[in-house]
């Protein structure tokens, strides 16, 4: 482990030391108003994490709670620390992904707004309380858990990617045990889990609302979806309007690149 | 009722003589190649049968059984007539929409490759045949039965637009049950129907394969969804690329002008 003494950050203006695996680096998030603990070997967010944090609802009273299940190295509550004062807390099954998030956390003087909890969010009501929250987001692992041979070696890869800590359902339930009625839950997947999305959401008295689709480009198949539901809302979807990534030269469209850079 | 002669087809060199009610008149389909009688009164067709015309995959074989349900004035087998040499069955409950389309047939030449039914989709395979048909169709009624005074005051349209004479259930069951395995249904609909929709396909062994959503415009919320499911199919559905129908300056993008004018 080697030490890094942090700049002086521009929206608090104090200084944080914290500490760095020799495989960690500080990315920046958001432009430049926030940095993140990330390391190739372990995980970094990808495009996903983004989408899903600007696509979420959010109340803005600090007296809003959240919770992030599958919060990896705590990109998400980042990312929704900019836009909310509620409280987030962030529950991640990896040892070594929460610690980085916590430092993240710290690093970004926000312990008071985003506590990281270490745990399954399996039966996690039972420990940060049943129907409180307004608000839980999840970027899941994708991948159905298959023969071993086709999965990452690597297993901080492995259970972020494949459902081998928690399955679809163990997010569903867990998501609707914890939402107030009213309150929303908002989910980042692949379009091929569509059927069996909807299908547990309705199962666990969350009412699919409002879905959007991301395509690559505009010619192309979407290859993400982003869905929030109400518990025990009505019925009625909304598909909102197509989210296209890259404009037919590979460059980010201006849509996202507000996104990405923090305008929007 | 006053009767016109038609111009000698440029397709079939044939003249044909029909019939037309004072309320009707004979309009183009697909640039020039087509025509179809209409009535402002009964029944003209919209965007949406031919957005389900262009989606819905087609055998070419002249062996190839296809059935429309909800067929109307015969909308969509003249537009699949155009490209297929299947063997085409047009189910239509109300009798005036029944006639229109035979007697568009018949002005058309296409006797031969399209045959309407005047009758109830509803246990329709008993007549016609159960599990003989490679593809089903349909362009429902898209709003729920719901208390007279909401409907239209016109019947004609209260049938065609409402589920008074079926619902989706009704719609998705003979489906299932006049296709092949292995054959292939695609419906238009509205995506607030969405969720009914592939819970009523799975519920009927049609496996929800490739969806599309329509945007009027590329900022706008989706209005329309095409769907495809394949009976006793695999789950894996596929998102197909966004399908925008107007641009900014309310012109029709390039993609549907092609598809209304029967170029592509």
């Amino acid at each position: 482990m080697h030490t890094i003494f942090s700049k002086v950050s521009t929206v608090r203006k104090k200084k944080v030391m914290i500490k760095l695996e020799s495989d960690e680096r500080l990315d920046h998030l958001l432009g430049k108003s926030l940095k993140i603990i990330q390391s190739t070997n372990v995980f970094s967010f990808s495009l996903d994490a983004v989408l899903l944090a600007h696509f979420t609802y959010l109340p803005l009273q600090p007296s809003g709670l959240i919770v992030d299940l599958c919060a990896g190295n705590g990109v998400i509550p980042l990312f929704l620390s900019k836009r909310t004062k509620a409280h987030i807390l962030g529950v991640e099954i990896q040892e070594r992904l929460f610690d980085m998030a916590r430092r993240s956390v710290c690093y970004n003087h926000l312990a008071e707004q985003i506590q990281m909890i270490h745990g399954d969010l399996r039966g996690i009501a039972g420990t940060i309380g049943f129907e409180r929250y307004d608000v839980v987001t999840c970027n899941p692992p994708y991948f159905e858990n298959i023969p071993d041979a086709t999965k990452n070696a690597n297993e901080h890869f492995t259970i972020a990617r494949h459902e081998v800590a928690c399955c679809l359902e163990d997010v569903v339930k867990s998501a609707s045990q914890l939402l107030k009625q009213g309150g929303k839950f908002s989910i980042v997947h692949r379009p091929n889990r569509l059927m069996d999305l909807l299908t547990l959401m309705r199962q666990y008295r969350l009412e699919p609302k409002r879905l959007q689709f991301v395509y690559p480009k505009m010619k192309k198949e979407a290859n993400m979806i982003l869905l929030e539901a109400i518990k025990d809302g009505k019925p009625g979807l909304k598909i909102l309007p197509p989210l296209v990534i890259y404009q037919d030269d590979d460059t980010y469209t201006p849509e996202l690149d507000r996104m990405l850079n923090g305008r929007e």
